[in-house]
């Protein structure tokens, strides 16, 4: 009997090969599994699931991970308000993650002696596959095809061709992975240090000039409502974000940053409704948290991100944090006003029941009825004591 | 002999209402000194020597701290990317801690019996201020007239015309303080959680509208090129990139935060030049430093600029703070090229012999001379290894 | 009709003297309120009930806060192994906070009109009730006769005297404070930098000179059995291995510190069972967690214990660590085995079904079955490839 | 002509196994080098050399490197208080970086053509030595017949039997690897969780049973004196303690950690003078020390200290950190006072002239000159505002 493999299949060029070669050359019995992060439409779906039936796979599973994705590793993002670097909301770090947990769970549901992934040896996805079928099916044997024979485009198409196979070959200009996080756009431009994806690379084109405002509703840090239309999944209320900031323009940036593989890598992404909901959470969270919650949160969120990143999801550490941050959450329930502009967007202000800069309790620029200056006064003695201390005791050891 | 008191002197309501009262009321003999941080030109300093002198005082000084207050202050919130809660360059927080060691060393050099400042009871600044003088200026008497006697503006005036004061009373709708850091501007929309200035309260208005480019060059990580134009000092560098960003209205943002005496406070700023720094020094950061230089250095600066903002700069953990980020801009040197555009900047990339991007020694996204994939398949097994025990070992003992 | 004022009462001068104050000067209905935190047994519990009825107070309440105490904090000082500095348990930090909330939470009950505490003006107790008190019990009257009044012991006594009070006068030597989770001493020699509490001044002398082992059980980070045996609640196990270890002069030391005031503070400390429950318990968890579970827990804990120690328990960035730790307890599960020795004790090891140094899944110092040379081989290029960019392009630079 | 190449040699089975299969079996000319860390005498250096020779090294090379040791990396290990979960001081990490180090440059001077190490596939040496080897002798060949080879004791002892090598092939009991800065002890109790290593085991046998004070005086953070005796150089005063100090059987204990490849380790040690060098310096420091230095110290040097281990020493992070700790020891000078006992020793106190107790400033439970109770009254108000606020805050949103 012929053994199973399990093949991450995307549609595109390399993983068409694989599902040829692992076939025919290796003799598995190939079946492919497709996860949508929000990233495809049903069209896309149904033309992947019609490659894969052409292809010959002994079967093709489409699964909607979206949801999963969102209540797994997004909802913490926004709790983070987490940007690598301080920039990029991770967009295909996470979706990378997600799309391997779910590998991992189906390679195990359909007990595959092996699970197959179209990673070249170049980057951080073969670390986020590898990593999480160790961890998840110990066990089922890893096949990369690509990082293995190191074959070029022209290769696959010709070994392609010679199987008969009928495919759009042509190379895009512009690489993009789409999900409903962001879309990395990678191209000519991004392999070199100095240079910005000209206005033709963005998937997204600039379609709206006039400035319009949106209200975010937090409820425990979770977007539910936009405008006041309340949404019954938050996955949802992110799309329709997208779907009037996106014209916009808005989020679209360059990020440079660490792979875990120690080189550095530059990719552009335009991801309107991550910038917003991480700018306009953060802005309710400066209303409502404490200094050291929001201190803390943001020392906890950046290793969070970059062990995210590294795809060590699944390090308890990770679970330990998320409780941190979810019960940071208990308060950041608000609206969040925004407007929007081409290219840009500005937080305008929030409203909650629970921001501290409540007027009832003290005003910034205005006396107040909780203490007086006498208090401020013997507040900055103490508070100074041990600077002063320091200093006299210094200044007095130095005279001997 | 009447008692000598030094009083920091802006011109303003209040601090012209300390002149009168600390020498009529107090019996003082009244020195002014006004500390120009970059925010003051010419004609605005020979304006306030003016009103000092028809104010009667003994004597007025003013000092120009811009290059100490770099010196001190501004190079090590550039090292730091020091962006309060992500958002804000700490323009007045940093000028006020500059204001008041220079008020301090000058009271020592006069021999002051007594220091007055304008400060309410109910800002950031009386604490800032008390805190150096507690620290520098030790047994020397610290006076806040305005703390104490809670006067309302109709008071003040009211008294400086019965002395015989005729100055212009009229109150601006919004306040303003400016600095080489950045301007901040409050009004009645900031006393509010919801709510964005004006265009006509920003004191910048916008006047271009055509993009430019500019290329700012650093050095172990200060700026002393704009354009390929040298500069004797950074802080002509600054002022000189801040005439170029300024009329785009880059860098209008609000500011939420903690006070430190625990409230929140909001207010308004504009700060192109410190944006358009900050932001270029960090994308040539991204590409220079290592992935633990630049999440330690992240680290270490939140803590430093708050605590900076929060008046301890003469507590010594910020010397060794400052020791860490000067030793990490060794490599920190290159050419950052940003474009600008009405409202907003994007960098466009960086040129730096120090670039570990440098595609000799492996480039993102395609094979490496330096190592296999068989190398990254090791690695990924080994970095994975206790989270795969980990999982392994807790299924086993939920097995029993 | 009079105004009711709580009084914090321990039986000692100070609160003797504050019931009389209280009563007669200021005219106020004087109840009082003992809070046992594991300190006191029942005889000296009944003293000071005497002792409050003979001054004349208009009730007195005590409250056994010893499991509360432990469920509200001690749970946490120990799933975050803390000691402050690395060395002390905050043995009185933890049980003043727990006694103010008692306090706070009883003068709500009774509506009392005033608090008032025994406090001095130079320690950090009068911060911790003045806090919490603010707090939890805002527009109650703090009054705190002795900071006040700055009164010396002989003017208390000849004013109690006057008022016809007679009880033991004579000063102890060495001031104790007495708690479940440890006990102060405080002396001549800890009033300065150098100098040992000599061997009388301990509460708990050395009796017992042979070495006996003991067996910890922890469940999910609770220690819940000794040798065997289980107990109803974790203070029972606490007490059950004080009077095991405490004989043998074990967990004695002196901390150095920082107060809230900004002091160095020095003080001895007896402290059997919390010392060895805490590096028993940190020996399992070097087991059983992974790395960076332990580095995060570290970093947590040294803040929750700081700023326990500083009085601001109800920060709600406590509850948020406290969701961390808690979460980083799942598999904290096992025994530990220590050796009992005069004056120090030895952790010997730990048996864990969660041990992650399980010899089925990896071994040190032989070879596994996991991996191979090669695949560390592999691990060691990418683990350190940035470092060796960073080293090529900085040499390469350096050249020209 | 014959390669050449380079072998790390501590004259036991493995590297003597390595010299012959090197030199005859691949046909290399093998020079050896033995770094001296501290833990060889002269005799067992000469014993080395002799063996070296009986092998037929075509050179043998021995490094003294116990000063570099130290000005490189034990120095920081002092000033940051390093000990590995809270337990070890680094004695092994830090070496064998120390002698990958000195490894790496003589392999340069004599132009090498690669470079052999004695290390096996399980453990955290050959990460060391591979990851300097790649960054400082990048193109040098990295040979480690030992992990390759995976050969039995008995497998080699019969090759060099073959090869008329006639040296003692008994097996010690227990391994032991000896250094300046400790001594580590493994054996069958260190193999499993649980079991305290047997007196006999340990290389220094307990021989003082009387308790004796040392004095250890510090100047920035080194140590320079004891009792009064100064030293030429730092590695002078650390022997000498440990002549003092080792006799009492001090600093013994069982280290458990992470391994770099993940599994967990477990390892007995002996090192009495880091030990109360480490504890002695901690205690100076808590005395001269602001609050937050103490503080940041501790992060920085968990990571430092994990980093090192880890095999990192070489990422330019290190360097920061170096210049942070290096300034934090400014006023790091004084005197410790230690009382030594069998097994144990007390820290009891410090003289410092930058001591910040001083009494001159403040005294801890007295009455201070420089503040009121009525200034700490007010500083509590205003340190605790935010917490009030935000009770005053959630309480009236939850009643709506």
């Amino acid at each position: 009997m012929k053994k199973k493999v399990l093949l991450a299949f995307s549609g595109g060029l390399d993983t068409s090969y694989c599902v040829k070669y692992l076939g025919e050359e290796k003799g598995y019995e190939v079946h492919t599994i497709t996860i949508n992060t929000g990233g495809f439409d049903a069209q896309e779906i149904a033309e992947i699931e019609k490659r894969a039936k052409n292809l010959g796979v002994a079967s093709h599973k489409t699964v909607d991970e979206t949801k999963n994705y969102y209540d797994k590793v997004i909802r913490y993002l926004i709790y983070g308000n987490i940007l690598k670097n301080n920039t990029y909301p991770l967009s295909v770090s996470a979706e990378r993650m997600s799309q391997a947990l779910a590998t991992a769970i189906y390679a195990r549901e359909i007990k595959a002696d092996a699970v197959a992934h179209g990673s070249t040896g170049a980057g951080n996805d073969q670390v986020r596959f590898d990593m999480i079928l160790n961890i998840l099916a110990p066990g089922v044997e890893i096949i990369t095809p690509i990082r293995e024979l190191k074959l070029s485009r022209e290769e696959e198409i010709s070994y392609l061709k010679s199987k008969g196979v009928d495919m759009n070959f042509e190379k895009a200009m512009y690489s993009v992975n789409k999900g409903i996080w962001g879309t990395s756009v990678g191209g000519k431009e991004t392999l070199k240090s100095l240079g910005m994806l000209p206005e033709e690379a963005w998937p997204t084109q600039v379609t709206k000039k006039d400035s319009e405002e949106v209200k975010l509703t937090f409820v425990k840090g979770e977007l539910t409502k936009i405008n006041d239309k309340a949404f019954a999944h938050p996955t949802e209320a992110i799309q329709h974000l997208q779907s009037l900031a996106g014209p916009y323009g808005i989020g679209r940036d360059i990020h440079v940053g660490d792979t875990i593989i120690g080189i550095k890598g530059r990719v552009g992404f335009e991801a309107a409704a991550p910038m917003v909901i991480i700018k306009a959470h953060h802005a309710l969270e400066k209303h409502v948290l404490t200094k050291w919650q929001l201190s803390w949160k943001d020392q906890l969120s950046q290793f969070y991100g970059n062990w995210l990143h590294e795809g060590q999801y699944l390090d308890p550490v990770m679970r330990d944090m998320e409780a941190f941050l979810t019960k940071s959450q208990d308060n950041v329930t608000g609206d969040v006003h925004v407007q929007l502009f081409p290219y840009r967007f500005q937080v305008m202000g929030i409203h909650s029941e629970f921001d501290l800069m409540s007027s009832k309790f003290g005003k910034y620029g205005e006396m107040n009825l909780g203490w007086t200056g006498d208090d401020v006064k013997g507040f900055t003695k103490i508070f100074g004591n041990q600077t002063v201390i320091y200093h006299q005791v210094t200044e007095s050891a130095k005279k001997g």
